[in-house]
């Protein structure tokens, strides 16, 4: 892709109020935007998400009347739910140490050093904030979805205005660990949505962006 | 950009641990990872955050001495340091409302209905919680960041381990109302990085994301 035609699918981005409800996305772009979700980048690779593809239509009502009856939770075509790990415990660690080490070939052992650093780093927090700091890892790959997706030509909708408690209790969370940080709706916009044609609100770029 | 493009493009993204420091980007893509930024989404579009490109040989230095002496810091082609609000105040809003009324050819009046929404959510929070509200955009905007070069085959390193309030000295963002959140280095890749042939470690995709 190049400079301009990144431009231009960055423009094309904006946050759909009305999804075409009945447009679909394809299969081959919807398990590319599952693989944007897999690969994101996360603090020291420690995917500390759950990531939560809502395909049953009873459920994304239930889900709507707890998101200020936002219609692109059931309108659009794919509904994101990105779920952060309440904590971050030694044995997520070494769950993820062995993942990394059979990546490369490794034993965990080999990558004790590496271990110690991510343990050393973790438990200077308290459990609130290593809650925090992963939900701030589903927000890159948040990011990094809706970017993905306004590069093949899909939409998107970030979801902050939901009623996360009764997410998790909607979709079963409550006791495994894992908590609803943000949702996304992905799919095609209405031809109808009017906001689809609004021209984009920003600061002026030199407010915004400083060079020292 | 096709699905599979975009796979090649997640694919060709890591973490780059040794960028080469002779390698600089073009204005033009520059340009638009610029716009990456200025473009980026964020909630209800206040944008609560301020990017600084950090163009001086000399404060890179200094950072990197706050940063686990990473050599990103001073060997990429670009380093930007994500900055959020430290709180989100009425005047805030109001000043992102006259941006909106601007863009849409309207009167802060006539927008007085979204105004009150946004000043509504904003006011039950706390000022740490709309603090680390803010936060969590800045890692919108790097997610979309990182996204958006890798589609152009540039690289970069998400940098979390810096001594961040070490930055708001040294940026001079103390008194600012913003403070770093979160850094990014973006250039090319060095021929050295032994990081970029390793597979990438990721738990298996099923247990990463589930359907409901």
């Amino acid at each position: 892709m190049s400079p301009s035609e990144l431009l231009q699918s960055l423009q094309f981005r904006y946050a759909t109020k009305q999804f075409d409800p009945a447009a679909t996305i394809s299969n081959d772009a919807w398990s590319v935007l599952e693989q944007s979700l897999h690969l994101a980048p996360s603090s020291f690779g420690l995917q500390p998400w759950k990531f939560l593809v809502i395909d049953s239509p009873a459920i994304r009502s239930e889900l709507r009347e707890c998101s200020w009856n936002q219609g692109q939770v059931t309108d659009a075509a794919r509904l994101v739910v990105f779920a952060a790990r309440t904590d971050l415990t030694d044995v997520d660690i070494d769950r993820f140490i062995q993942c990394l080490a059979t990546a490369q070939g490794k034993t965990p052992t080999d990558l004790s050093g590496y271990r110690d650093i991510v343990h050393g780093f973790a438990n200077r927090m308290t459990p609130e904030v290593r809650h925090a700091w992963n939900i701030r890892q589903t927000y890159i790959a948040l990011g990094q979805l809706m970017a993905s997706a306004a590069a093949i030509g899909i939409d998107t909708c970030p979801l902050e205005g939901i009623d996360a408690a009764a997410y998790d209790k909607i979709l079963g969370l409550a006791e495994s660990g894992y908590a609803t940080a943000v949702a996304c709706a992905i799919g095609y916009r209405s031809s109808d949505d009017k906001y689809a044609e609004m021209p984009k609100a920003r600061f002026p770029i030199t407010e915004v962006i400083e060079h020292r």
